[in-house]
């Protein structure tokens, strides 16, 4: 990964989980929400591990971030590691998150156009390593991917 | 309620979650995902019960289902007590839901115009039940609602 600072390392933070949700032999992505500085909320999908269709990376951080005021939402940042769906971004939108930093696009696009014209600043990172660990994972289980976004091979 | 058959049967469904979510403290909205004349997921608002912020009723619904093929969800009705909001029609176009039967959408408009946008068949049966139910919840708590909501009092 490129770049310094703040952002760096908190989507090295949100890779870490997707690399943990990799060798737990699920889906990897993953996905830190941040507020005033600090990680309030992180996440990886856990479709394999709990049998979930809910748990993408992002819906796992709003999970283990628990229940917060709107301003704090307000006030907060999304990192994940790969453009977020169409429930991912709705769960954006309703809680009304403002900034959005994704660590790549290339492996899939999600509801990118949406978010922007409802005024959230999206920020694309092209971070190679989020897609070779996207890429490694799809070429893996081609289905288990599939299946995430809601396709059938 | 009004009217008959399937339809009335699986919204009485729905209704029955939202009303055991009431019975339970919590934010009364039920759903129920349908397919093939049967019910393979029920679910309710648990944002009290579990202390979460990503188990509105239709989600509930969705995870309470379980991992499904493409080739179900194509083929399956949502039905919700309530407007679907932001990060419920997200899931329900991810998953590629093609139809959504709306209890009512007069204590809270959801995202219904960016549904049909995308192709999905949505009605609206303006039941006085499940609206009753919410007007009450509201009244009760309001500040419980908005917090569901992504609003601040």
């Amino acid at each position: 990964m490129s770049g310094s600072s703040d952002t760096e390392q908190f989507m090295q933070a949100a890779f870490a989980e997707a690399q943990k949700g990799y060798d737990e032999g699920g889906i990897p992505i993953g996905s830190v929400i941040v507020h005033n500085g600090q990680i309030i909320g992180r996440g990886h999908n856990r479709r394999v591990q709990q049998g979930s269709p809910i748990l993408h990376g992002e819906m796992d951080a709003f999970e283990n971030a628990g229940r917060q005021k709107a301003s704090v939402y307000a006030q907060a940042t999304l990192y994940t590691t790969l453009s977020p769906c169409a429930m991912c971004s709705g769960a954006i939108l309703l809680y009304g998150i403002k900034r959005v930093i994704v660590g790549e696009n290339q492996t899939f696009l999600g509801e990118e156009e949406l978010l922007k014209s409802r005024g959230v600043s999206v920020e694309v990172r092209h971070d190679s390593a989020c897609r070779d660990l996207m890429r490694r994972f799809i070429a893996e289980k081609p289905e288990l991917w599939n299946e995430d976004i809601g396709q059938e091979l």
